[in-house]
């Protein structure tokens, strides 16, 4: 069995936003698969902020894609023809390489089986994958917010933050959260928060040294750039800060920069300690009973946008980006 | 009894690198003591680089010293004139705020007293002073070194760096050290470094990858600016930073500026905590306690410069910052 598949592969650099444009659909037919291999057809596609960054030149030590060549990201597939006793016709794998695309081809041993009973396939690339490892990494392996303690989230209508403003008021702490509208701010007091800062249409700092006046206990920065100046100002004696990610310069011309005010950390010992969710991947099945039992509490809602179709992910992307999104975005094949 | 005073005063602000024409020697009659008040004469004072930031103007968040006023500092001194039930003629005292300067009125609950009992005095503004809990915060604060890992610290040959290394090595660390000359070097080493980079003759990223190719799984910051983007960039998997201080940065348009490449943080899981002995206080006791066994047990070497005479003082912390300082840096007045 061979069948052409359909990618996404990246046209051209943004220079600034990403847009639609930037991408293209490409069809390439697969041979069948060789000894070892399989075949899988993928049912679901993970969008995620980080993957702005293979779309830099050379200058990024993230693998950085070539112009022309598919785009990496998670994906749940079905294996449909299979030349590898391990995995079977019809079982399912997941992915963290061969998304943006309909089908692959692909050593049985690099991929992971997942099993459907358990619930929705595509909560793999969300709450009980990446999404959901990388906030319990951020919540419960960084910050580890004691109860009362106030913990402030950005990005907090996003897959992440979402997820960790949930975990954090489940592990007991007062949650500041912000997001970028009215709407979304409302969605995340939905969630738990116990307050919801509208940072375009408010004042980020003004609200949190109301909110906060003896500072915050603990910051989960998904933003990165002058939120992170505003967040290590705004930190208690003795805070700490996880950094997860920076999506505020993505688009500029390094990604990589520290905040203007660093030396307040000296100031006031706070700690900024970076992670991302391959460190907490040896943990996962203990992670993801949690993030289970979190669930079946009632203690977290996994809450997920999709977009229908392959055509329509590099749009998906770009809506992303700007924040027009709500949790976990996910394309359905 | 009444007395004049001759007091260091800021005469102008540095533009980079202070020299000593930016300070001007005042002299200032002092009253005799109201009630409660002390006079005090200083008989040692303390040099330390963080002075610089009150040569600032008043953007700087420290408290900026107006032109014409005295440099605040460390200082120990001996109550010659007291009002005070509390510190009775002949006291010794420390105190954090009257320094560069040969006599003083404050009141005696403001000061510390001392007892010249258990050593040289002076070591109050030293070792068992700012300068050990601050290298002892960073260590065994912050740091926490296992046996067996290994430590990086820069300023090494400075009054902090060098009892860092010293403790470092006490816990079982292998310490990789760095310093702004090969005499410099060598010193480091006869105080136990493993291994001593001179940063102005040797490239200290390539000497770093040479000696810790798995990379640091401690650093300690006294510079800040590139050396720290070094150190990220030396970092092992889960390393972590104990920030001290920036003095590549004291004479720039922004001291508290982070590095370039914080991002590695995120993709290594790495920790920057910033730090001062502030936060150490309360346990001053206990860490002078165990200051005190290390240099009982042979295991950490005090070492002080003296520069002789108020009148000396500022070219003192002109050489200080050029790095022509072994040790702790005092004034005998």
């Amino acid at each position: 069995m061979s069948v052409t598949a359909r990618q996404i592969v990246l046209a051209r650099r943004p220079e600034g936003a990403p847009r639609a444009a930037d991408f293209a659909l490409r069809e390439v037919p697969l041979a069948e698969p060789r000894s070892g291999e399989v075949l899988v057809r993928n049912l679901w596609l993970s969008i995620d902020p980080y993957m702005r960054l293979y779309m830099a030149g050379s200058g990024s030590i993230h693998g950085s894609v070539a112009l022309g060549e598919a785009m990496p990201g998670g994906a749940v597939g079905e294996v449909i023809a299979s030349a590898s006793n391990a995995l079977p016709v019809g079982a399912l794998v997941i992915s963290m390489a061969h998304g943006w695309r309909d089908h692959y081809l692909a050593p049985a041993e690099k991929l992971q089986p997942v099993s459907a009973e358990v619930g929705p396939v595509q909560r793999y690339l969300g709450l009980y994958g990446l999404t959901g490892i990388t906030a319990w990494g951020g919540i419960h392996g960084v910050l580890e917010p004691q109860p009362g303690e106030t913990l402030f989230v950005n990005a907090a209508a996003g897959a992440v933050g979402s997820v960790a403003v949930q975990l954090a008021k489940r592990a007991g702490a007062r949650v500041i959260a912000s997001a970028g509208s009215a709407e979304k701010c409302a969605w995340v007091r939905e969630l738990g928060a116990d307050h919801a800062i509208d940072y375009r249409g408010e004042d980020l700092a003004a609200r949190l040294a109301e909110l906060a006046p003896e500072g915050l206990a603990c910051a989960f920065d998904n933003v990165g750039g002058v939120q992170l100046e505003i967040l290590i100002d705004a930190m208690a004696p003795q805070g700490r800060i996880a950094l997860c990610g920076a999506i505020a310069l993505y688009d500029s011309d390094n990604y990589r920069a520290g905040p203007r005010n660093l030396f307040a950390a000296i100031e006031k010992h706070v700690a900024l300690t970076g992670f991302n969710a391959g460190f907490y991947f040896a943990r996962a099945p203990a992670i993801i009973a949690d993030l289970a039992a979190a669930e079946a509490e009632g203690a977290l809602v996994n809450h997920e946008t999709v977009i229908e179709g392959l055509a329509a992910m590099p749009q998906g992307f770009v809506d992303l980006l700007r924040g027009a999104c709500r949790g976990k975005m996910l394309v359905r094949v």
